[in-house]
């Protein structure tokens, strides 16, 4: 929730610190659980951890101060958590072989996973919906523009065509990062040292804390090789664009001289705080201002990923944060923003019309054979709309 | 407060969504006040006024919310505004002439000043003790290195200085900035149309609107010229940059096989959530993220303003808030931790001198005389760390 | 010259390789001309220097090679002038004293000198143009747009006058950052070690290269204090943001649909490969793809000084040539071909008025008097658009 | 061939201007021919074309100059081409049917995959490389370093291993993106209605001349769905990114203080203008340096996609253009770079094996056993140093 980043409440709880500390609590669990299956700690004591990370109620606030003195929150958090546990021994085993990292990462995968669910939900219902315009406006002449001028006759079906493809371009890029989620398990130095201390087979202890939290054992740790946050940035920035394309052609569209499209009349929504007329494409805009900023915060994950010296880096990994969780927060809003952006559009197919036959001049000088009726020069349209349709069907029962 | 932004306590209640509120209801009750001093509205009135939004204690989440509706928090504050005041007249003159970009413009503006004001503070106060460290160690000689390898001797004091060089450029810059900081006035599209309804002296309105908030009447709207965002967001990166060359020195000093420097001792700091022997570098790693991430934040700014068209764009000044936002708190958390960094920095004078001496060869191979102090191969270094001095000293008294 | 920079012919000369290698023997001269100044050289040496400088005719394309071999291109350069220097004893004191640094930061300052010639001469240009609109349309009525619709009436005047305004900081910060363009001289580690065995005054030699290079001497090297280099991306930056708020309302008033502006007509120019109709707005399509660009490049310079560690650091200073070479031909391209967009502009001022009479209604809403006449809900459009005239008239005398 | 950026003698001729003509004829061939096989020209046309392709010398610079009236460098090329063939009747059909994105955007996707094909290759070679570092040094220990201080013990082969994981992921999405790259073919707006004037096989017509240049027909033109270009950028910025952790780590175990690494030891490279005992890492700080700059690069890439209103954007798609040529060549220059580097490393195993033994008591403290051989206390390392070997090798023979 964010006063400069409206729409905020439409990823309440899914990435604020509250679900950060739940996430980390919930990694921190898991381990345990994990001790537990190669016989390191025992099912009581799991349960006795289970409940103080249920019961606790750790003051944020505080952890927020805390987590400077060392760089991060995980430590701080640990120590809460112990001394929320009654029993000393099972105290002990809390976070035993971890590092923060391994913590850390895994949360924000969690988180990621989360988001991730969330944006897949939106994405289809919005092709979904975009299947349907392509549907039904097969046959709807309008003006292709480029740079700005007229160019030739297409229809709106084939321009929904193309956003959504560039939606199931996105979907199958969140898809393939969301299936290849993985643990974070390394220990101080990305070694299980410690682990290994603690059991004769670390490795099967990875594997039960990634089955545990239900993410993928990445087979070794990836403390200073960050593909995986790469990935998850790209397929977010990659969402952005395609829904920044969707709002940005409706917002131009939309302008009061075109008027081939508008954004569905929500009472209360769009209005100014002077102009009593006003019916802003807020939806639109505020896609848009997502869809610029996504960029720059994909270009810190990698700048941090091509900086993780040593075991772990001096400065890179933290500046990974900040730009993860906006990134993932500014896609949950904009897809759901464009969701019901899509849903909600009323198409003017009558200004589309008039407009291609008023400038069929223009949409058919190509041509230069003199007709003068734009819907006998669509080419390929139809096609094209009908390959996107079976690329978007085919996808949905899979 | 961010759990993924350690030390963001330091910049507790000075840019949040409470800060921006009250920001915001300053911006209307100065409105306000300069209303009565064209004549506009009464005394009583604005008192009025200033009671309710001093009284109200507007529900921030519902404002989040509602802000979604108009793409912006101002719509919905002023509503609640105009519910609070129980005059019926003063509520109508509530914000009557301004438009939302006015008022969230300039509440950031109102931001930005608070928050140089403690960036410089700080600056100040870390340029004071690089001084001492430049008079203190004229003499320590150590190994200049460049690309990584040794080149010729330097001084300690020499570093210091130029560390101490790029603070008084950002902290240039901080104070220019913060000296032209504008109110934004412009009413819907930058006209003052409906100011002018008010008053035949809309010009002398927004002078005294400026002067009530104690901000530079910049003699026309910006709305769509944003260079006094961008040179904030230039400063602020600025600050970031020098700060980065210190953390980052002092990051690689500290490195236990060089040893020449390192972070003041501090209970409960630098530990690991593993490793008990564990002293990290948790100022300088921090303040080295922050340098990391402020030039993307700086970018998107520019790329906002780039794109200002028509009398608001459609997105990219949304694409300016959180950026803006977000560039101010690093700057002034990283501005906190790099002062406390500097004042605590142990410096290891015998370690630089036995490795310059040690090292000597490589150090005095340039020179080619077969010498080996490298005390007498320092070239300017005292000149250049004199000249430093004293333009910290002339700016000191001004 | 770059076949995917349309319009780089207008850069030609001024910052390609063969311009940087004129720079850097412009720069070793001067150099060999300070050192005559203090009596380390003799002026007949000083003559062989500068005449091998001129006859020399260096194979670039072998330069390329050879830079890699030390990571930049000034090695090389230093040994094939002194092999074509005749006299042993003056071609043993060519760039003695001085670093690769000092000869590729000054070379770059050079070409960023002559960059900021043409640019500050194509915005001047460009204002003049701007405010000749000014005065031109001064009572030209057209619709003020916000997120894309119709708000309340403003005047193609005022709307110049913003231009202008924005061109006018552009300008100021391009003066300001020429007028302190300095020299890089601070030899291998920035102590002048090197300098110091030639001469008892290092610092009047480094004052003399600063004299006969006309620049500024900066009292002490800056080789890890970035702050002239970013401070010249940021005067590109802002440039570019200036010319594509300009850039992108042209565009935008050009569509066909709302048809306000056009650019001029130009034989051959807008053409299509295949639609024989077209006429696109190229210059603004292409002013607004340097605005896209400029952002990135402006950070990479950030992100390059914040990263400056050692006496010279390890990767960043090499990365921000790249992005400031790029960014000074794309506004040296921009800055000019915004010109002759200006200068040829078609102000429709019939659709202007027309449409602001049609859609008045909407226009008028906010002011709610039932009025018709755009005109006459103006509000001080005129007053801040005689400000921003004043203020290009007062600086135009300077 | 650029003086500023060192290396790039090793992407001569592979993205040029030269190679961008080429490659923009070989599209103009190939579409010919495809024409020939629905049977709208024939087979002597085509041979005539594919001739005068092979004969013409356009001049780059006037192309250049030419390039502006249309914003693109293909109306100028199909002029040129068209005047070349001496055929009229097969002048007429050369371009026929494209529009001048498609003839660009396929261009640049050729040159993509020949840079694909080197990077493949330098990076196949480089993680071979690895491989045999991994193998060698299973049981080399070293010390592990976190925020820069000691950590755990490790071995160089887990660190090798590490790289290689990094290296395997850019090499799957480089060989992933490389195997998707698709023609651009929709003619003016994306509809093919030309093309399909001149058959009644519009589609059949792009799967001929997808065939011809064995690049994927996508069934679909992507004129303002930017998917194919983005994805190239990440995977060249993930190269990068995987190259920069080596280098960045090289370049860091090669400081003088700490010397476990250094590169490999070339006659005249690492030298210094000045100072002749340096031997600097030349190779790791130019590969560090393409790293810092790609992500920028990539960013400009997405910010370009989510840009890409109406059938063709007003500036977006040009702004990739730059972007993308940079970053090809840089990753080209790197991969090829971090090949000779990784080739060349000296691994100085006793000096590693000396500080882990000197700095035991650190690194063992976690353990908390009192025990003194960090060779002790390895955890999984050989078995994570396996894992990443036994996928290079399963890739190996795919």
């Amino acid at each position: 929730m964010d006063l400069l980043r409206p729409g905020s409440h439409r990823a309440e709880g899914l990435i604020d610190d509250h679900a950060l500390v739940a996430a980390m609590l919930q990694v921190e669990v898991a381990w345990f659980d994990a001790l537990v299956s190669v016989g390191v700690a025992s099912r009581e004591q799991a349960e006795i951890v289970a409940d103080a990370a249920k019961q606790w109620q750790p003051d944020v606030a505080q952890l927020v101060v805390d987590a400077e003195a060392t760089g991060n929150p995980v430590v701080a958090l640990v120590k809460g958590l112990r001394a929320a546990v009654t029993d000393s021994s099972a105290a002990a085993l809390v976070h035993r072989g971890l590092t923060s990292q391994d913590v850390l990462d895994t949360a924000l995968v969690l988180l990621s996973r989360a988001a991730f669910v969330r944006i897949e939900d939106d994405l289809r219902g919005t092709a979904t919906d975009l299947a349907n315009l392509v549907r039904a406006h097969r046959n709807t002449v309008m003006a292709g523009r480029t740079l700005t001028q007229y160019a030739v006759p297409i229809t709106f079906g084939l321009k929904a065509a193309q956003w959504l493809s560039g939606l199931l371009d996105a979907l199958e890029l969140v898809r393939l990062s969301a299936a290849r989620l993985p643990v974070q398990c390394g220990g101080a130095a990305g070694t299980l040292a410690l682990a290994g201390e603690l059991t004769d087979e670390p490795l099967a202890l990875v594997r039960a804390f990634a089955d545990t939290l239900d993410l993928r054992d990445p087979g070794t740790p990836w403390h200073t090789t960050r593909t995986p946050i790469t990935g998850i940035g790209h397929a977010l920035v990659s969402t952005c664009d395609a829904l920044g394309v969707i709002a940005s052609d409706t917002v131009q569209l939309g302008r009061p001289e075109v008027g081939e499209l508008s954004e569905g009349v929500v009472d209360g929504r769009g209005g100014s705080s002077t102009m009593p007329q006003k019916r802003n494409p807020v939806l639109g805009v505020l896609v848009r201002n997502a869809a610029l900023q996504a960029p720059q915060l994909g270009a810190q994950l990698h700048l941090a990923a091509a900086q993780a010296v040593d075991e772990r880096p001096d400065g890179a990994w933290h500046s990974e944060w900040n730009a993860l969780r906006t990134l993932i927060e500014l896609t949950v809003i904009a897809a759901s923003q464009a969701r019901e952006l899509v849903s909600g559009l009323d198409i003017h197919t009558d200004v589309m019309t008039q407009r291609a036959t008023a400038v069929a001049d223009s949409l058919l000088a190509e041509r230069g054979t003199g007709d003068d009726n734009p819907a006998t020069y669509l080419g390929s349209s139809a096609e094209f709309a009908d390959r996107i349709l079976d690329r978007f069907e085919r996808g949905a029962t899979t």
